[in-house]
Formats: C-alpha cells, sequence, structure tokens
C-alpha cells in the first residue's frame, strides 16, 4: 500500500517539500472524537525547528481540517489535514538537480522514479512531510490519551551524550515528553545542544537515540505472526527519517544475557500480573503482556552537511564534489521525537481499533 | 491480516506444535517458478536441531505440497506446504498450563484468546511453526537466487563470542550461509558452541546476533514512506520468534557518527553509481542503492531454561515457582539464521513482484 | 490479494481439482467459537452431487481441520480445512489440454499463467475447490446465527420456471434454505428437475437464478464507499462459479420505476425504525438499515455440455471441434446455493468483526 | 479499508457535501503519466448538471492537484486533488437534520457513526464526492487510452425508453461515450429527457440502466477466485451511489439460456482466439479472455423528490411527513455514467499495475 499504513485506521501522506501542499488522510477514526485544533498546533510546534540548533526554514504548519470533522468531534468518514506550503525557495535546489547528497535519497528516488520525481528540497523524501505525520498525531494521540494510553518519546542520547534511565518510567515519561527538548535536566540539555553546535561550527551534523515508553497499553494486543507488535511499531518508525535501527526492551543488550538475566520473571501484584523486569519491552510472543511497551531507535546524523563531499552527478555519470548551501539542520533527534509518538500512536490505534472494533477509540455518545 | 504477510507476495502460516499439522499457503507465486523439493527439505535440515547443541525433539519435516505446484513448476495458484506433526509429547505440557513460562507467551497469549489457545507446546507460538516459513523460503530463496539475487544470513555473536566482520560482504556471505552453523572459522565455531554448552549444563541459555546481507538486489526497490525496505523487512524479520532488535548498515552505531562519517560518498565505478562505505545498509530514503543490504538482528537467549524461575498460575491468580522439563534449545541463534532469510526473501520477492509485476520471479516461458 | 478475501476476517482458498487436496485457511476468527464437524459436513452435503440431476463424480467431501481448533472451540489462530482429493480420473482430461471448453476458463488461464497451470480437470477453477468455501461456511453460518443472524439462499428459477415469491421472507427463508434443493413446494421441484433432465437428454444444461436473504442484520454495518456492503458482498458472491449478476432489493426492476414507487418510506413500529417496502434490500448508502438484506444472483448454465461444439486448440492455434465426455453436471444452481451462503457469511462476518472487533463472533468466555 | 479502492493503485476520497473541501489521495501511480487538467476539466463537465434536467446547485468543481504532479507529469508519489465547497446553502438541510429521506443515507448513516455524521446536504454520502472519483478519472482514463484500453459508459435505458443495442460495440462505445447524454441518436435523447421532465414537473424522478464496454483490455487478466474481473468490477461500480445491480455480458438473461446458447464458441481470426459471441461479456473463470468487457448497472431514480412522503424522525423516535425543498436531480443516470467510467478504470489501472508491475501505466522514460 506504498504511502499508506494501518488496516483499520489507516494514513495516507502525500506532498512535496516545494509543492502546493502537504497533508494527510486518514480513514477508519471512530465518530466522536474530539479534535481540538490548539492539540495539533502544540504537537506541530515540538517538531518546528527552534533556536541556534535548527534550521531558518521556518514554517508555521499552518493547517486546514479539509473533511471528515464536525462541530469538533471526528464524524468517521475520512479526516483530510492540509498544510499548504508557505516558504519555499526552490531556486535554492535546481542547480544540484543530479548532484546527489550523500546518504539523502537523491540517487535512489532517480533510480525509483526514473527522473519523474520532484527534487526539489528532497520533494517526497523531505523531513517536512513529517508535519502531516504529527497533525494526525494530535487527533490520535489524545485520543488514546483519553483512553489512558500515554505515548511519550525521549531523547536518550545525542553524539556521546546520554541522559540518565527511566527511574519510573510510568512518571518520567510523562513530564520528559512533552518538552520540545525532551531530557530530564537543563545540564544535560545544555551539553547536547553544545555538541549539535560544535558540529555546526564545523558544518557538520550528529545523530542520536531516541527512546519511547508506551504506557497503559491493554494486555493481549498484537499477534503472533507478522502482525506483531514489534512487527507493526518497527514498520511504521522506519517511516520517520533517519531511523536506522530499533530495538524493544534490552534489545541488542539482550543478546548477550543469558536467559536466566533476560527473561522477565512474574509475580502477581494489586491482583494483576506484572513482570519484575522488562527486558522484553512489554512485548511477549508479538503480544503485549502489561509491562511499559519501551523501545529506542537510532536516528542518523543529518546527511545534509556543508563541508565538501565527494558524490557523483547521476545524470552525466561523473563524479563530482559537493558543497551545500541553504538551510539544514545539524540535528533533528529532539524534532524527530513527537513524528515517532505520532506514528507509533497511529500503529496500536490500529491494533487497537482491530481488537476493540471501529467505534473504540470514540469519546462516547452524541450529547 | 494477522498470520499474512505481503501483499502481492502473500504468505499465511498455520498451525500449532501438537496439532495436526502445521503449514503455510503463499498466493500470488509467478508461475513457472521451478519448485525443487529436495531443495526445500534442504534448507529445512538447516532449521533442524541437530548435535548436542539442541532440543532432542527431532522430528524429519515431512513436507506435503498440496497444491499450486504441477509438473516441477508453480502453477501461479497458491500453493499450500503441509508438514504434519509427528513426534508430539502432549502430556509434558498438560500439567504447567496455566503456570507462565517468563518471556514465554503463555501469558500474553491469554490476555489474547482468554483461555481458547491451544496450550500444548507452545501452540501456535511455538518454534516450530517457523519450519513453514522456511519451506515457503525452499520456493523462494531459489528463485531469488536465479534472478540474481541472494540472501544470505550468518552468526555474528553467540553471548559474548564475535565473528569477524566481512571482508568482501559478496564473496562472504555465499561461503558462510550455506553452512548449518554459520560463522567463518572452525575456531569460532568451537569457541560458541562452548558457550551454549556451558549454559546448556547450568540449566540455562544464550543469545546472539545474526548478520544478513543481499547481494544483487535491484536499485530503486522500496517506497519512501510507510513501505520502506527497512519497515518490510523488519516487519517480517520480528515474526522471527525471539527477535528483539533490528539494524540496518552501522545501525545504532550511526547514532554517535558525525554526519561527515556517516554519509556514504559516492563514486562513478565501471559506469554505474556506488558508494564508498555503506553505513546505510543499501537504503536510503527506504530505497535500494545498489550497495548490498545490510542489517543484523538481536536474537534473546531461549526463555525455556531449567532453572527454577518465579512466575504465576494466571488462572489461579497465585504466584509460583516453574521448574520446566521437557526438551528445548539452550541456544536457537543458529537455527533462526534460515529462518531470517526466509522471511527476507518473501519480504523482497513481495516487492519485487509490486515493482516488476506478478510474473517477474517465474524462470520463464513453459517449454 | 487474489485467493484472499476480507480484512480482519480473510480466507484464502488453495488447491487443484486433480492435485492432493484442495482446501481454506480462515484467519481473524475469534477465540472461542464452537467448532461442530457435523454441521460441517452437513453443509457439504447441500454442495454435494446427488440424484439424477448431477454429475457421477462422487466424492464425500472427508475433510481434517489441521489448525486453529482445540477441545471444539477455534483458538483465534488460523483455521485449516484440508479436502484431500480421492475420486480423481485424471486421463479424461489430459488428452484435451489445448481445446478450449467454451465459456470454461480453459483459455484466459492460459493467457494468465502462460501453460503452467494444472489443466487437469479444471485445476484451480473447478467447481470443487467450492467445497472449501462451504466447510469454511460450516464455521461461520453457525456462528452467526448463534448471534442471531440468519442468512439462507432459495432458488429462485431454474430456466423458465420460476418458484413464487418471498410472503413473509423472515419465516419463509429459514425454511426454504436448509433443503438440498431449495424450492418452497415438491411441484416446483419437480418441474424444474424435469428441466434439467431434458436438458441433459440432450446433452445439454440450464441455469438459473438463486436469491439470498439475511435476517437479524444489525443496523449500521458497511462504508459510504468503497467497501459498501453490496460492495462486498457482490465481490465475494462473483468467486461463486459461473454467477453473472447480482442485484439488491429491486435491482434492475428499479431502473423503471418512478422514485416515488422506489423509495421506501418509514414508520415506527414497535419502537424501531422500519421500512414499509424494501426496494434497497436492506441497504441504503452502502450501510444496512434494518430490513432483511436481499439480493438476487444469476448463475449461468454449466458451460461443460455434451453437444459437440466449436472451438480451437488454442497451442496449436488452430480451429477445432469439441465433443466432451466425462462426468458433468447439467446444472449447478441448486449446489451453488451454500456456496453463495458461505462467501456472504464471509463478508459478512469480516464487516462484523470489523464494527465489533476481532472477539465478538466468539461464543464467550471459556467455562 | 473503508474509503479506499485498489491494492497496488489505490485511492482515497474524503469529504463531505457542505465542508470546506473533497477530495482524493491516489497512490501507487506509476512516475511518468501525463496529467492533463483540461482533460480532468473536461471529464468533470460530464458529471456536472446541466439543463432543465438537472439540478440548479452549480459549482464549476475547481480542482487545486495539490501533490504528485511535477511538470506535468504525475512523480510516482500520491497525488492529492482537492475540490472546494463554494456553493453550499447549509439552512436548506439544517431543519431536517432527523427527518430520515426515505432511500437516503440519513438513517443508515446516523445508525453507523451514531449522530457525529455531517447530515449537511448529505454530507460524506453526497453524489458530490463523486466529482473526486472523476477528477482522478481524469488522470487514468487517458493514461488507460494511451495504452490502448478505451473505457466507455452510455445510457442503455431512462424510465422505459431504451437504447438501441451495440451494432459493433467497439466502435459505437468510442462515438457515445464522450456525449454529455450518451446516447446514439437525437431522438433518443428527446424521448429520455422528456421522461425525466414529465417526472419532475410531478415533483418525482426516474432511474435507467447504464452499459459499460472496455475494448482492448489484455488477455489474462484478472483472478480465478475473490479477486475475479467481475468481483473487483462490481466492487468498484457499488460505490457509485444508486447503484443497485450488475450483470457481465448477458447478465440475468443468461440465467434463461441453456448451455448450447450461452457458450461463446471459439475461432481463430487473424492468429488471435477469439469468441463467436459474448455471453460471458469478455471474462471467463474471473479473467479476460480477449473480448471486449461488457456490463450493465442499474441505477436507481433519484430518492430525492419533492412529493410528500411518510418518514420517521429518527432521534424522537416519531412517524413524521416530509415534503422536501432545494435542489435537485430528477435523473441522474447521465451524470453517473462518467462516474462509472472512472471508478472502472481503477479497478483495472489497479489489477495492471498488480499483473505488468508499477511503473506500466507511464508514459515513458523521462525526456
Amino acid at each position: 500500500m506504498k504511502n499508506t499504513f494501518g488496516n483499520n485506521i489507516s494514513l495516507t501522506i502525500f506532498g512535496e517539500s516545494h509543492g502546493n501542499a502537504i497533508g494527510t488522510v486518514i480513514d477508519g477514526l471512530a465518530p466522536g472524537i474530539p479534535v481540538d485544533e490548539s492539540k495539533i498546533a502544540s504537537l506541530l510546534s515540538l517538531r518546528r525547528p527552534a533556536g541556534k540548533i535548527s534550521t531558518s526554514r521556518r514554517e508555521e504548519d499552518k493547517f486546514i481540517i479539509e473533511s471528515g470533522v464536525f462541530d469538533g468531534y471526528t464524524t468517521g468518514t475520512p479526516v483530510c489535514i492540509l498544510i499548504p506550503n508557505e516558504n519555499t525557495q526552490s531556486k535554492d535546489y535546481s542547480a544540484t538537480r543530479a548532484l546527489a547528497r550523500p546518504s539523502h535519497a537523491d540517487y535512489s528516488a532517480y533510480e525509483k522514479y526514473h527522473g519523474f520525481e520532484d527534487y526539489r528540497g528532497g520533494g517526497h523524501f523531505s523531513g517536512r512531510i513529517t508535519a502531516a505525520l504529527v497533525a494526525a498525531g494530535g487527533i490520535l494521540i489524545p485520543a488514546l490519551e483519553a483512553k489512558g494510553i500515554f505515548i511519550g518519546t525521549r531523547i536518550k542520547s545525542i553524539a556521546d551524550v546520554c541522559d540518565r534511565d527511566f527511574a519510573d518510567v510510568t512518571e518520567d515519561i510523562k513530564i520528559v515528553s512533552e518538552k520540545s527538548f525532551p531530557v530530564f535536566s537543563a545540564e544535560i540539555e545544555d551539553e547536547m545542544q553544545k555538541k549539535i553546535l560544535e558540529a555546526a561550527q564545523e558544518g557538520d551534523s550528529v545523530g542520536g537515540v531516541l527512546e519511547t515508553a508506551v504506557i497503559g497499553l491493554p494486555r493481549g494486543l498484537g499477534e503472533p505472526w507478522f502482525d506483531t507488535l514489534e512487527g507493526m511499531i518497527s514498520h511504521a518508525v522506519f517511516s520517520v527519517p533517519a531511523v536506522k535501527g530499533i530495538e524493544f526492551g534490552s534489545g541488542f543488550g539482550i543478546a548477550e544475557m543469558r536467559g536466566s538475566q533476560a527473561n522477565d520473571t512474574m509475580r502477581m501484584e494489586n491482583g494483576r500480573v506484572t513482570t519484575q523486569s522488562n527486558s522484553n519491552g512489554g512485548i511477549v510472543g508479538g503480544i503485549s503482556n502489561g509491562a511499559p511497551l519501551l523501545f529506542r531507535c537510532a536516528v542518523k546524523p543529518t546527511p545534509s552537511i556543508f563541508k565538501e563531499q565527494e558524490t557523483v552527478d547521476f545524470i552525466k555519470g561523473e563524479n563530482a564534489t559537493l558543497s551545500l548551501i541553504g538551510r539544514h539542520d545539524p540535528c533533528i533527534v529532539h524534532r524527530a521525537a513527537v513524528v515517532v509518538r505520532s506514528v507509533v500512536a497511529l500503529a496500536l490505534a490500529d491494533q487497537l481499533a482491530t481488537r476493540y472494533g471501529t467505534n473504540w477509540l470514540s469519546g462516547g455518545a452524541k450529547k
């Protein structure tokens, strides 16, 4: 289904960086979900570049709900959200059309679309398209929260600076994930931003690791084969540009453990089955077990750097050198956090709608 | 779609460990793909337990092609492969029905299926079901090889023992991946198996990391959003039981790199665009770029250990202790390698069929 | 998805007339649906040829539930049902491999599968494959009945003999649809069978019209666009071989009505909205409105006739004449009735599972 | 997938009659399909009300291509087309919110969406939404024509006035289907329009039958089970509001034929297999056989009539009478023709993309 994700709640994104508009259509939403435009705007602001550490392309991400919402509630029919492109400087890009930016999609897109792709500003591959995902998140995230399901994402590390582990994941995630730079302390924020600025001053960029926790997910969600929770979430999360790895619970660390260490032993607590540890990240056999769903994803350093790079002109078939100009983020890790939350909201909402039916996510009966 | 994967080539698996049979239906295969039962048997033998390091449950994985193959070629209609269960000892399991084996799906399955699940020997969650995936791989892997696409998987590490890096991935992967214990040297094999046996003697288990390389994949495969190559492959690979993480190219390591290190610079070589490094694992913007597709996945230590464990009886709602008896592998990493190859073959064959059409995978015209 | 139907409850069929076995995998069934093998057998017997009016190929349709059922209930994992082929006489068919039987799929299959198709006895196009659909119906139909949803199909006409209209559709359909020749009176049965035998004696065949009613369907089921109830049902019903038309409510007759005649006026009855007529067949805007869902489908005369026919040898590319021998039904209308019921059960069960969630069809909690 | 149709080329529609905009997203289009806005406009004009026989709601159907088209060609990424709503008179509708218009979706929508539906002007059920389908048709229909596949739809009958049968379907369909009132002669047009005006003067409405022919479809297209050509086309066509029946080839007429009459005998002609008749409408076994694909669909009389009707207030739960005011078509048969063509183009383009691959529909290489 290409640019669409989800079976019962499905989302399609469209748009190019320098086209008329980008946007999304979400189908399968229950009727009666409250839609608060200020909440959408507030999530979009978390994705927006800000401060010295971000690109100078600053758009307000004005969005228009074209359909599917009436009197402040979803109608149950497809919701189209449009985000018009405003601040486009197309001339920045046209000169370098066939000079492949290393680790950007320029060349692989050319192989796929045979030259018909809109190459301006990354076209359909632009990180800007993620604004549409976040706009959808602006409906899905509050709807899940109303059902007691909280999805938060925080920066675990940027470059070689690591934030502390969760102490109490349930409490910690709620505190940290509403920040525009979601780390626990001002010290860590300073240290990380210093790394970003250092790289920027050298015309370079840095990456990092995001950690996501989902609190309150019902038990018994997910499928044993193929549509495992890990499978569905990773399928969605690899759509966040620059993500190159994902691990659940102890992740790659589990490979060096013994079974006796890795196994999450179980106890009854307040009448419910609970695990004493969470090496499995809340998912066993592809299915949620009641522990917090926990995963990390690796975000690569922004490929747009200002240092001169060796590359090719893929139309001429010649070697070339490339010195980028224009507006680019030296780090996108913090901006990607709310995108990750949004796609996880989509993947989980879809699973929940499958399990509990089309109307489950609704806020309830019409007044 | 739950137990089904793929849009144009789609595979469904069915069966329980102690039911009549397990099996698979593969739909969407081109007509005219040669089907060699000895090749299927040979791949199945890579998955089969062997030697001291494996369970004593030894079944021959006799399989029956029930449909979709005629005169040695696929017909283009659904292929059903059945693997009858033979060596089932149901009494091993019934006594411990509600004693959740930690990090096994017993409890999460109970939450999902409300007690109707076939709990005998792990039921539908049993690693045995993967034999059906490998049987399908026995058709898909040779068909892709006939098109010049080679998929190999090797053991990168078991416990804390690491095999060497690839020297020349294109050559190395072909040598190593046909082995039943796919490492480069007899020394590493010994060292790893020693770790497995040590754990086994202590009633414990170990995990490891598998590395997969795909050589010869056409450029331009994959989608920019959602059905990215990373997304489709990870979706499939998390169906391999015990996988808890996946990373492409430099994976989590990329998070600490600068952009200038991580970017794969490009040069013309023999008239084709090539990358000088492969931090992106052959995928940029979700789309193949001609470099070898490369990923690693983390396999957790077998949760079935003989050490006494704390757990619960989830029907009585009481704490309990569990001492497993029966037949269990102290390590499944090596057996999982061919399962990973099989699901990657499925994910790629589906993408290729989407791009090049239904008949692309065929061996050619009928004589 | 080719040989698969349904999003949340999905069914795949496989098999060839003269292969090892035919069968089906049904995925997405709720755990806890009672499975009564005698009910499956009883529905299969409605499809089986009987008496003078049917083919002499008589197989018992012995079926084996390979997976997904445990202790008499569905487990919630995929149910595979296998029906081994027994009474196959392959030599009947091989001689006429490239002589296209007019209005059979021989030639169109050759264009699709390029000669790799299993041509014996119609292969994957054989009406025999429908036994797998009926076996699935043997689980779905009783499960829906347990939820108060009754699906019945009756013969409206064979050749030019018409049965009477429904008097009280709710009562009538229950009486008539369990018969192996589902008409209201013995007189009509005689008259229709006479037409069938007349045609048979002349080496010819007849067709007819089947009418299906669904009683007790919840209101509000179906989608406004694309997955309309009419769209989903017709998609499924055109899989019943030989169906060439479908009409809901007044169907083609509505085209000559005025709006004032065709509109189903509404009244409150016993506190519920009801329609005074049912020109729309219980579906308005693609969505059920509480009236009985009602449709008719046209079944073409069996294309296998014994009269000599003009045709081609599509491999030699030459004109030819064809005189069929072998075992063929002079009429399949009555045998198709239970197949229609089965695919309608599938289409509706899928919609219901979408609306009410995965577990809705279950019989309830485990004892 | 609800409001989405198609696997490899998939189309989602969104919008409400009196919301901001209606529109569509088409995903999976090959890169390099020429997009001619004047062609889109010209097809939209066929759908637009005109003359005395149509509603006085006259909107220009101005459309905006928001994405997926660059320099006059599709890019291969999703195409979003937006059609802003302009001429909305919401006050016409609010007073009758719970007075169910008989044979309209008001009541069934209420049962589905629990009162959250946008009820103004039919909301998401409005015939206006079909403009989005036609806009998509404006890309797909010319693209198929460039591949030699012509889809035409003509009025077979309105009320009891029938146009003549096709003489030479291949020629006839091309002549007739570009007309805004697609019948063969001015006499028939007059006669049909007289019937429409008569009904209109009495505050009533009429229906009719549309006949569609597809010329030049490749042989071997379609699937034997479920995704039969008949199944896919009917699935799509029942999305055209007011369609209540569909029949292929001889359709319901075939039910009264003998096999010897109904069978399409075959001959070699100009080196190709051809049929001497076309009772099967170009589809045998679900698969195209080279004959023109031919079907008819029944369109019900517009349910919006001005005569007083018995109905209910479904919120109060009371009987009521309804006298519609506002702007309504006394007949939509002629306007529906281009909608049918558009959805057939979608269903066939999807099948073709599946068979021949993602890029097949492209106009060719980039200059």
